[in-house]
């Protein structure tokens, strides 16, 4: 096997010491095989999913900055009560980066028809310069996509996607979001109005609320305010939404939305049931924001459950001939219904700065980093 | 319509002023239709699932007696915070008990046969001298068991029953059971024993524990222990059990039972994955004897549900003619895998005395009371 050449890639390395290291490390890039490609790596998201493997759990307040400029290292300390979870993957370094966007620069005799072809990809090692795929793997975005349009081609599209047909196939009829402004949030809101399902969007700040009444959407409940338990019922009174997607996870808001349901269930009348409303309520966690343990407040009757979701095992259930249906959808859609906004456009040295590292790892709604791998160090 | 004649009924009623009221009224009990049975209920169980009902929310540290020795009346304030909650059952004077057995003393003209037959009924106003019942819903009673030894022949015998089918239908291959030591453990213990099911118990004292050694438990794991953790890990890398029945339902056990068996699916190895395991792990709460927060540290990865567990919509998942197979089943082996123990047979009026009330609200595990409406007052 010949190689293609060198290149950079971002990895994140948790030591048996108890450091975290971030670091670039060049590696050898393999010459394509028949059905392989190069892609340059162009634009990479950094989405929630992707902190948990790059900074792990650790203290990002004891971050220190090492290595030379084009070379930079990043260390912070991981809390020892967190090591034990980390042993699986312990002492090794590992890529980051789920997805993201490039142009093919080199393919295999099976797919030159890709040379010169902007592509999105999903599967790890995207926070580097070049990146080996399949061919297969490739979703050829339309002409006139640029990387960063196409960067954020699967997680948040994909993700919105299965949130409707989870809705469809568990046989509830409208839907609740939280964390509603976000990329993913305003994506859903657009497949929403298109297809003429009812949302019922949780934000936290009303900022947040704007974004997305500039987009359309109806129904918009600000949990920080006081009146929040009152107009969250009203909402769901009013779609009798029975399924909520949670990217928060933490404290109380799961076991808010199941109370809300049960309410706006018990609402629409039927006998006094001591064990609640046969209504089943659902709310699925899909993200992490708040990391603190999830609270219920088990005033809901028996007719519920949460669970974790991932795209994955989604995509699993749905099948292959689906999958690309919907993967289809987003590569047409990408500049409207799969829009996504950032921040700033980073490099892969500037991700290892301590205050750009604090920065994306906020978390904070509608604030999302992209890493250009080829923007220079 | 003729009347049978009169009988005692014990009733509860919050009313709207934020009281709750037990006491002792006197109903009419109709002549049988053809195809009814009057049944004189000489056992009825108060199972945690009777307490809500029964008490509701009231602060039973506010319990006052009243009336006559005949007529007693217990009066207990409901907390005004509860209030909202009671909207549905607000000022309805209900009856209470869900399952009991007794004597058929009259039956209509398709119902000869039941006469003199002891018979178990499940369906709510069993806290009674006397239940009017169609004779399909009779669970006619093997000679020589008595009321007392059927009282119990539905809620904890289909719900035992109804875990070890939940766990094929769901598809996994062992089970966790909370308050493992309450009679319901006890039957799940011997089913599982006979069945081949491997079981992990979880008890909350030593002595709970020697109940469930002396019917041959394997798994045996004691929650008040310093080394739960390990010895629950322990259990579970055992069994490979991935679905627990919970009947605490409030803390940390549930987040306990998932992350144990997190662990045990990744020490069965696998690649490192930042999403966790893709093992899916399942609790259902079937109960409230810890009636506080469900708190959940979410350090299990998203392959993972959690929810309410109920009898009756499993009864009408698996359809009737399963659920007569259950039933029958419950009433082959009552006096063997279905046998129950009480603390004390109690009459309708001792169950309103505060001392009595105290008693069996304590819902301590292995303590459970026998209610015989015809023991005299």
């Amino acid at each position: 096997m010949g190689t293609f050449g060198k290149g950079l890639q971002l990895h994140s390395h948790v030591k048996g010491s108890g450091e975290l290291e971030l670091s670039l490390v060049e590696v050898d890039v393999p010459e394509p095989a028949g059905d392989e490609v190069v892609i340059r790596v162009e634009a990479s998201p950094i989405n929630p999913s992707d902190l948990g493997l790059l900074l792990g759990p650790a203290d990002m307040s004891t971050a220190t900055a090492s290595g030379s400029s084009v070379r930079p290292v990043l260390t912070a300390k991981v809390p020892e009560r967190f090591m034990p979870a980390m042993a699986a993957r312990k002492d090794m370094s590992m890529p980051v980066g789920n997805e993201g966007a490039g142009v093919v620069v080199s393919a295999g005799s099976e797919a030159q028809g890709l040379v010169g072809k902007t592509v999105a990809v999903l599967g790890g090692a995207m926070y580097a310069q070049y990146r080996l795929a399949k061919a297969a793997d490739c979703l050829v975005l339309p002409q006139g996509v640029s990387p960063a349009e196409g960067a954020s081609a699967f997680v948040n599209p994909l993700t919105a996607l299965a949130m409707v047909e989870t809705m469809r196939m568990e046989g509830h009829k409208a839907l609740v979001h939280t964390a509603a402004a976000s990329n993913l949030g305003q994506m859903l809101n657009k497949i929403c109005l298109a297809e003429g399902v009812e949302l019922v969007n949780i934000v936290r700040k009303p900022d947040q609320a704007q974004i997305l009444r500039d987009i359309g959407a109806k129904h918009i409940v600000d949990s920080s305010t006081p009146d929040f338990t009152a107009k969250l019922l009203e909402a769901l009174v009013a779609t009798g939404a029975t399924l909520a997607f949670d990217a928060i996870g933490g404290g109380r808001l799961a076991s808010q939305i199941l109370t809300g349901m049960e309410a706006a269930a018990n609402q629409s009348g039927g006998a006094y049931n001591r064990y609640g409303s046969s209504v089943h309520k659902q709310v699925y966690i899909y993200g992490g924001l708040d990391t603190g343990p999830t609270e219920l407040y088990r005033s809901f009757g028996f007719a519920w459950g949460l669970g974790g979701f991932l795209l994955t095992p989604f995509l699993q259930k749905v099948g292959p001939e689906r999958t690309q249906q919907l993967r289809q959808r987003v590569a047409d859609e990408i500049k409207t219904t799969f829009a996504s906004q950032y921040t700033a456009e980073i490099s892969l040295a500037e991700a290892l700065q301590p205050d750009i590292v604090a920065a994306y790892n906020k978390r904070a709604t509608g604030e999302k980093y992209l890493i250009n791998p080829n923007k220079g160090l």
